[in-house]
C-alpha cells in the first residue's frame, strides 16, 4: 500500500463506515491475516496506544505475543499452520478483539472472534469446490412459551429440483455460547455436506442447525434476564436446560420442519448430532426419544455413568433393544480435549453394558476444527 | 448477579470458549447493553487495563465517554433512545470492540458493531411480529471470473406452499464495506417485508441481496490483495467498480435466480434499490439497464450531473421514454447526511430534466435507521 492509499482508506473508512465520526480501522496499516506461501501467517492489527497486545488463534497451543512496529501496528507470524479454519482474535490490553481486516466472523452470544481460513494444496473437505451446492435457509418457527424460534435449514444440492423427492433429516446442535448459525459460518456443515454428497460418499440429507440456548432466547424475547450458562455440565441446572432444549426440539422444531420440508418422517431417516453442550443434548435427547432417532453422533462430549444409570436405565440396561433401535451411536473426541477423560469414561461404559457405538479419537482438543472432522467422517454413514 | 454467578460465568466462559486458555470475557460483570424500562440504555464492559473507554453508538451525535467504576467495568447510560436498532462499538483507547455481552452483530468487511434494538410500546415496522414469515437463503452462484457468489434471497410467506405462483424480485444492494448479509442482520429486510406481506400493504415478493464488493471477492478467491475501496464515489475507480458488479448482476446473477426461483422475469417486475455505494450501483444499473429494470430505488445516494451527463444521457435526454419505462424511480435522504447536498442536486437535476421521480427526505443522516425506512416506505409501491 502507497502512503496516499493507506490516508485514503482511513479517510474511507472513517467517513464511510460510523455515519459522521471517525473510528480507527485497524486493518488500515496492512492485510491481517495474511497467508504467505510457505503457509505462515501473518496477523497485523493497529493499536498505538496499547500496551501489550498478544494474538490467540486456535492453531497455537497458547497467546501469542505481538510486536509493536512503527505508527502503532502491531504484527506476528505464526506458522507453517496446518490446511484448517482456525478461530481467532487479538487480545489487547486484555480485551478480545476481532481482526478489523477480516469479515468472517465466528457467530457467538459471547466471545468474539474471527476465522483464519488456511487453504490446502488441495481442497479440503470443507472447501467451496466446483460441484452442485445446497443452500442455508434461515426459518422462524413457533418455539417454547410463545417464543419466536430461529434455525438454520441446509437442503441439499437438487432439493428444488426434485420435488417428488424426500429427505432424512440430521439435527445438528452447536456448543455452549454458540448460536443456530455456528455449524453454518464455522463448522461448514453445507459445504461439507456438498462435497460428500458430490464424492457419493454422503446421501443427499436436509441439515437442521437450531439454537441451543432455548432459556436465552425465553428471556430475550420476554424481556428477563439472559441466564448464565451453568458451570458444570453434569449438574441439575445442565440437565434441567437440555430437557428444555429437548422439550422444544420434540415438540416444536421436528414438527415444523416436517410440514415446510420434504422429510421421510420416521427414526430410521431422523439423526441427531452435536458439538459440546450440543454433543449432551444429544445423547440426553436421542437416549430419551429412542423412537425418534435411530442415529445419534456425540462430537467431543459425553454423559456420566450416574446420568445414565438414573436417567437412561432402559436405554444402558436392555442392549438388545438399544441395539436394535440404534442404526449408530458414535462418540469422537480429541487426545487433548479436556473432556477425554470423561469422554473415555463415557465410551467404556458403553462397552461395559454392550451396547453398540462407533468412535473415533483423534488428536487434538475441544475444537472446531476436530467437529468439522467428526461430521465429515459421521456423515457418509448416516441413514445407509 | 450474585459474585458466586460472575465467578461461574468467567470460568465458564474462559473454561468453554477458546480451548483452554483464558480470554477476559468484558460482558461478565453485568448485562450489556441492558435496555431500561425509560428506554434510556447502559452499556458496559470490562477492561480494568484501558486508560480511556468511549462508546459509539448511532443514536447519539458522536462518542459519548464511559466512567470506569469498580473493579474495571466502565459504563455508561444514554438516552433516553428512540425505538430503533443501532450500530454501536466500544473505543477502547482507540481500538474498536463489539459487546461481548451481545450476539448480534453488524456484517462488514472492516468494521466490527455490535447492535442495540430498542424495541417500542407497540411493535415497529421491522419487529418480529406474530404474522406468517418468509425466509432468508444463502445461496452460492457462479460469479465473475470463475469465483463462486454468495447472496441472500428473501423469499415471501407461503413461497414454498404455493408451486404455481411466480414472484417480482427486487435487488436489494448494501453500502461500501457492508456484506450480503447487512440488508438481512441490520435491514432487517426480510421482517419489514413479513410485516407490510401481513398487512396487505406490500405485494409478495423475492428479495435478492448481492455482495456489493465483487473486485474483494475476485481477489480472495484468486490470492489477489483486496483493493481499498475508492474515497471518491464519483471518481473513475468507483465508476468502473459499479460496473464490474453491474456486469455480474446482470450476467450471473439474475440468470441464477430466474433459473432457481419462481419469478417473473420482465422488467415490469424486477426492481432494484440500494444503500450508500449500493444506491449508486442501483441507479447506474437501472439506468444502464433500463430494458431491465421498471423500478429504481436509490436510498442515501446519488449519481452527479457529469455522470449523468456524460453515461446516462440516452436516459436523462429522453424524458418521455424514460418515465414510460421506469415505473417508479425514488429518491430518499436525510437532511443530515453527508450526501445530503447532492443527492438535492440529483433531484433537482431530474427536475429539471422532467424525469419523473418520488422523495422522501427525512431528518437523520446516512444511517442504516434511515434506509430502513427508505425500504419500508418503498416496498409498498413495488410491482403495483
Amino acid at each position: 500500500m502507497t502512503k496516499n492509499t493507506i490516508f485514503r482508506s482511513l479517510i474511507a473508512g472513517a467517513f464511510l463506515c460510523f455515519s459522521g465520526w471517525a473510528v480507527g480501522q485497524p486493518g488500515g496499516f496492512g492485510r491481517s491475516p495474511q497467508i504467505n506461501p510457505d503457509k505462515t501467517v501473518t496477523f497485523r492489527i493497529n493499536a498505538p496506544n496499547a500496551q501489550d497486545v498478544k494474538l490467540s488463534v486456535q492453531s497455537e497451543k497458547g497467546p501469542v505475543q505481538m510486536v509493536k512496529g512503527e505508527r502503532g501496528s502491531w504484527s506476528v507470524t505464526v506458522g507453517p499452520v496446518k490446511p484448517d479454519i482456525y478461530p481467532y482474535s487479538f487480545i489487547v490490553d486484555g480485551i478480545q478483539v476481532m481482526d478489523a481486516g477480516n469479515m468472517y466472523y465466528f457467530p457467538n452470544e459471547r466471545f468474539k472472534g474471527s476465522l483464519l481460513d488456511v487453504r490446502g494444496d488441495s481442497s479440503l473437505i470443507h472447501s467451496i469446490r466446483d460441484v452442485p451446492h445446497g443452500t442455508v435457509t434461515y426459518e422462524y418457527y413457533p418455539s417454547a412459551e410463545g417464543t419466536t424460534g430461529t434455525v438454520l435449514v441446509y437442503t441439499p444440492p437438487g432439493y428444488n429440483k426434485n420435488p417428488g423427492v424426500k429427505y432424512p433429516v440430521f439435527y445438528l446442535v452447536s456448543g455452549t455460547t454458540d448460536t443456530e448459525e455456528t455449524w453454518f459460518k464455522v463448522g461448514k456443515a453445507n459445504l461439507i455436506l456438498d462435497n460428500l454428497i458430490a464424492e457419493g460418499k454422503a446421501k443427499p440429507m436436509i441439515i437442521v442447525m437450531p439454537y441451543g440456548n432455548i432459556e436465552a432466547r425465553i428471556a430475550e424475547q420476554k424481556g428477563g434476564l439472559k441466564p448464565a450458562d451453568p458451570a458444570d455440565r453434569e449438574s441439575a441446572e445442565a440437565i434441567a436446560r437440555s430437557k428444555t432444549f429437548e422439550r422444544d426440539l420434540v415438540d416444536n422444531l421436528i414438527p415444523y420442519i416436517e410440514k415446510n420440508y420434504r422429510v421421510i418422517a420416521n427414526s430410521e431417516n431422523r439423526a441427531i448430532g452435536g458439538f459440546s453442550r450440543g454433543g449432551g443434548q444429544t445423547l440426553r435427547t436421542g437416549f430419551g426419544n429412542m423412537d425418534k432417532f435411530a442415529w445419534i453422533c456425540c462430537y467431543s462430549a459425553y454423559l456420566s455413568t450416574t446420568e445414565l444409570e438414573r436417567d437412561f436405565k432402559k436405554v444402558v440396561g436392555n442392549p438388545k433393544e438399544t441395539n436394535q433401535k440404534l442404526k449408530l451411536l458414535w462418540v469422537s473426541v480429541g487426545t487433548e480435549d479436556r473432556l477425554y477423560n470423561p469422554t473415555t469414561e463415557f465410551i467404556n461404559y458403553l462397552k461395559a453394558k454392550d451396547i453398540n457405538y462407533k468412535s473415533l479419537i483423534t488428536s487434538g482438543g475441544h475444537t472446531w476444527m476436530n467437529t468439522k472432522a467428526y461430521l465429515a467422517n459421521t456423515a457418509p454413514l448416516l441413514f445407509k
